[in-house]
C-alpha cells in the first residue's frame, strides 16, 4: 500500500540513516538497486528481496520494466521498499518511479539519504564549500543518458565545486570539455568506491588526470577546494 | 584524542545516520551548534553539551572561539563530537575546524549527514534531478559571508536546478540577481524548517517569490523541476 522511496546512502553501511532501517525492518518486500554494500539488506529480516540493479553479461531492466515491478508488488503488499545507492532524486530516477506510482494511484513517501556526491568527499575530508575559495558546488552526471536526442550537459558551470557522478566511462571528453572554460591546472580529486573499503584516491589536473588509471565506480571533485583537502592532509 | 565532525542531517530526528548515532552514544562531549531539532542529543547519554550557536540577543561566538573550544575539549576528552546540522562540509565551516585541529596536532574524523539542500527537496517529493529536465544541480549560500570585502557570488549559475541555502534575508536581491541570467517565469519553490514539524511550503517565480511571506530558516528550490513537484502532487 505503501511504497517507500528510501536513499541507502554512499557506501558505507552505517551511513544509512535510522529512518531508513526502521523501515527496512518492518518491510515485506524490497526492491533493489547495484548497491555499494549489499550488508544493508540485512536490516530487511523478513523480506522478499528483488534484485533490479545490472547484472554483467545480463539483460538489464529498463526503467519501464523496473516501475511495473514496483506497481505489481505495492498492490501486493503493504510496507514495499524501494532502495536506491545515495539519495533517490541525485540522479536516481526516483521522480518517473513516482508518477508512475501516481498514475496507478498508488502511495509513496520518500526518505533521503547521503549523496555520494557530498558524503564521498566529506568523509575524506574534502570540503565542497569553504570559506574565501568555495561557496557554491555544482553536481552532474558524467553519463549522460545515452537515447537522448539532444545532449542536455553543456560543461560551462559555473559554480565554484564541480562534482561529477559516474564520472569515469567519458572522463576524456567531459574533462575536454570542461578546459574549455577552465584552466587546465585546476586540481582534481577521484574518489573510487567513496567511504568503502575498497576507496581509492587519486589526484591530478583537468589535464591529466584521465591519463591516470581509475576504477568506476568513482567520482570527481573539480576545484580549488581540492587544495585545501591537499593541506589538511600534507 | 579524536574530533569526530558528525552531520546532524536536515531536521528529522530519524534522518541522522546509524554512524552519528553510535559515535554520539560513546561521547564524552557534544559542542553543536543550533539544530532544527535538539532531540538528536539524546543520543549522547553521558556527554557533556557545548553549544556554540547563535543565540538571540547574546554576543555569538566567532569561528576562532569555536575553534579553540573544540581544541581545548580534544585535549581534555577522547571522545568529542562537533555536530553540525546538515553536512560538516556544505557551509558548515567544517574545513575551518579541521586545519585548526591539524595545527595543534590533534585528529579527527569526519562523519557525512544528509544536508537539507538535497533531504529538504527530497523529502517533500521534489526531485533536484529528473530525466531530461535537470542532469545538473548547483547548491549555493544566500548569505553569503558579510566580511568579505568582494562578493564571490555571482549569479550566473548554468546548472539546471539551483538550490539556494540561507537563502530569504537576501532574497529580494538574489533573486533579482538571478532574473539576470534566468527567465523571471522560472518556477521556486521554498521549503520552510523542511523535515520538520514546522515544514511549509510555499510556490511563486522568480518575479514574485521574494513578496511572498517566508520564515527562515528556509531553501529555495528554482528551476523546472518544480513542476515536476507540481505534478507529482496535484
Amino acid at each position: 500500500m505503501v511504497v517507500h522511496l528510501i536513499g541507502a546512502g554512499p557506501g558505507d553501511p552505517d551511513l544509512i540513516t535510522v529512518k531508513a532501517v526502521k523501515l527496512l525492518n518492518k518491510s515485506e518486500v524490497v526492491i533493489y538497486d547495484r548497491l555499494a554494500n549489499e550488508e544493508i539488506l540485512k536490516h530487511a529480516h523478513n523480506a522478499k528481496l528483488i534484485y533490479v540493479g545490472k547484472e554483467a553479461g545480463k539483460h538489464y531492466k529498463s526503467q519501464d520494466e523496473i516501475n511495473e515491478i514496483i506497481i505489481n508488488e505495492a498492490k501486493e503488499y503493504s510496507e514495499v521498499v524501494r532502495l536506491k545507492g545515495g539519495d533517490p532524486f541525485v540522479f536516481g530516477r526516483g521522480g518517473e518511479e513516482i508518477l508512475a506510482l501516481k498514475k496507478e494511484g498508488l502511495k509513496w513517501d520518500l526518505v533521503p539519504g547521503v549523496t555520494s556526491a557530498i558524503g564521498g568527499p566529506t568523509s575524506l575530508g574534502l570540503p565542497v564549500t569553504h570559506r574565501a575559495v568555495a561557496t557554491s558546488f555544482t553536481v552532474v552526471t558524467g553519463h549522460e543518458d545515452p537515447t537522448k536526442k539532444e545532449k542536455q550537459v553543456k560543461w560551462d558551470y559555473t559554480a565554484d565545486t564541480i562534482i561529477i557522478l559516474m564520472g569515469i566511462g567519458n572522463i576524456k571528453e567531459n574533462t575536454a570539455e570542461l578546459m574549455r572554460y577552465r584552466d587546465p591546472k585546476t586540481p582534481v580529486c577521484v574518489i573510487e568506491s567513496g567511504t568503502t573499503e575498497n576507496e581509492r584516491i587519486i589526484t591530478g589536473t583537468l589535464e591529466n588526470i584521465s591519463q591516470k588509471k581509475i576504477n568506476p565506480p568513482a567520482l570527481l571533485v573539480i576545484g580549488d577546494v581540492v587544495d585545501i583537502y591537499k593541506e589538511i592532509y600534507e
